[in-house]
């Protein structure tokens, strides 16, 4: 898709990578790029560069409301990384348990059951990754 | 259910009371308390003195994640009071807007639409009321 | 489509009407008839002939699992007339406020609020219904 | 929000305004538009310049897929104007009700029934649209 | 959280666990007790405790209708248990696939398909267990 | 279930078998086969037969607005084996991307998130499934 390759979906791009490295996950939606360049360049240039990157609201609470959205539609996956910027982000884990208790009053216990296991999930891969990196071993993530 | 009016449910029911009043809504969930007494107890009891009454999360940040939970999940009814309490709580209206758009990009441009006309309808309303309260007449929300 | 009106589909349709009689729900769909005979012969004649005329779980049973399920996908419409067959199957209002607290922690407060909304439009349509029986004045449902 | 204004994002505005012709809904989303000019120039420059404008899919099977996703979510508003823009890019009523029976058993049989009623308010709308139009009355949708 | 600590609570508490028990499912949700405790005493107080033993309804038709919402919302885990309670509780297994074709239809076949892939995975797994039991070996579930 | 294997019953499962065999997906749904030859019957009897093997609408669209509808759903297990029947009804690689984007921007990005990792499961199985035949050896899907 030439076209979107234009000046100005660069400067977008840009943007959003920048925002990406404010959070913590330059690396991510690795998959998206491998299957279209331009889904990668839609999530980072108009996502994270247009609408993460927006004025109004600060970072802090746009990714409390994303992590809120996320609980709440308890997809299989797509969360385990907002569990790793939140926290990135200076949002701390007790914080995320009050969010996951809040948000599952609004969206049912599953939600909350969904949740809990997934932030475990997030939380042992943390402690595997610590534990590699005393060790020289290499850590590739099985979650994001 | 005389069960759940022991003295420790009367409590509870307080916090909650007390929480809703914090949040400018004191008058909500009469249908429910007509429909049935224990639910509503529950509700204020439970939902807002058990959960919204909890300490590790700000008031605000709880209204927060509810609006954007429930933006999320896009339901009929339910979230138009949640526009007016977080504007009790001093969420701007350029926020709440912000967050439409961000939550919207998780859970579909459709959740955006509706937000904004349940948004809308929200802020008529608040003029029609003061419009009757100028005129010194009565005024019933057909919202809420 | 010519094929569908075979007639096996004709039992398919008796069985359902049948099922439909017993459950007190014989004039419904009429908007689905009146758009396409097709999808309203596959309502009455799928839906209730070959499924909820099925054996192996009691009438009362499909309709609790089935108002459970409603309640929990909150959709705008499609839900009022089950509370209305729920009662006519014997199920109480008692029993019908208590799948909704059961199912709403399951499912989300909203849920709740919004089955209360609709069970209470339900019961005020009856009252209204019974009121026009007695002036022998006519009543056309807005709900179903 | 002057950073959108950029001749970038006129461009995308320009071409999202031509898709939307083609579609036959210009003069849609304006509550969007009174809410919040930053959201309205969004949805034209990025929903319908950037994505709907995309190659790669006819504008038909575009609206196709689209209309399948929103009977699927069943959100209570927001559909209405896509049966409108099927039908303006040839897609016709017999087609429209086999996506709500095909949509509808991949989704659940409320979602058919939450589809007919809307598209059964669409058709009763343009009814009297017609007659509006006949007597040089003017007309004003409730659905969109 | 001390104020939840009070002796109100634990009564909810050991209300909860009574529950629990009846249902046979005594030894669950411990990855929420490792997160939280306090979101652990309000799983077992408030859901177990104040919800399921609630009177108005057996507990048997608690657990048809949260079995539906469950397999109604999809979700990626939560649900496996609950097949489990329910077979503890004398529902069959023709009753508890009769509740799947039945909801099945009003939340769409792919619930159906996920719902039958879960019961599948857990009547595998009793068969594992049994096995190992037979074998005096030691057996840890993977779903639960 | 006696009634269902009526004679009437094995013409619309033979119907059934018909579109699944021009879809490429003869082997399917037999954990439904193992748990109950009733629902078996009844997905290959009434979806395929009765419902994707209606006229009115080409079997690529049905496949199309399936894909949507099980985008937007995004439910865990239950659309890996539409994006095979997909490339076998010759709709493309690029389409199928294509139909991600736009459903995902109406269903938000985290269904598109998981279209991808699904979508990329599929392809790097079907490469397995290569070699595995190159090489003489069998291969079972882990996904189907």
């Amino acid at each position: 898709m030439k076209k979107a390759k234009s000046r100005d979906y660069d400067a977008r791009f840009e943007r959003g990578m920048k925002v990406l490295k404010r959070m913590g996950r330059g690396k991510l939606m690795l998959n998206q790029k491998a299957l279209s360049e331009d889904m990668y360049d839609m999530s980072v240039g108009h996502l994270f560069g247009d609408v993460w990157g927006r004025p109004g609201l600060s970072l802090r609470d746009r990714q409390l409301v994303t992590l809120a959205a996320n609980i709440a539609m308890a997809r299989p996956t797509g969360n385990h990384s907002h569990y790793l910027s939140s926290m990135h982000l200076g949002i701390t884990q007790r914080e995320i348990i009050e969010v996951m208790i809040q948000v599952g009053h609004y969206t049912g216990w599953p939600t909350l059951s969904n949740a809990v296991r997934q932030f475990t999930e997030i939380l042992e891969e943390q402690k595997e990754a610590e534990k590699a990196k005393k060790l020289g071993k290499p850590f590739k993530s099985k979650l994001l």
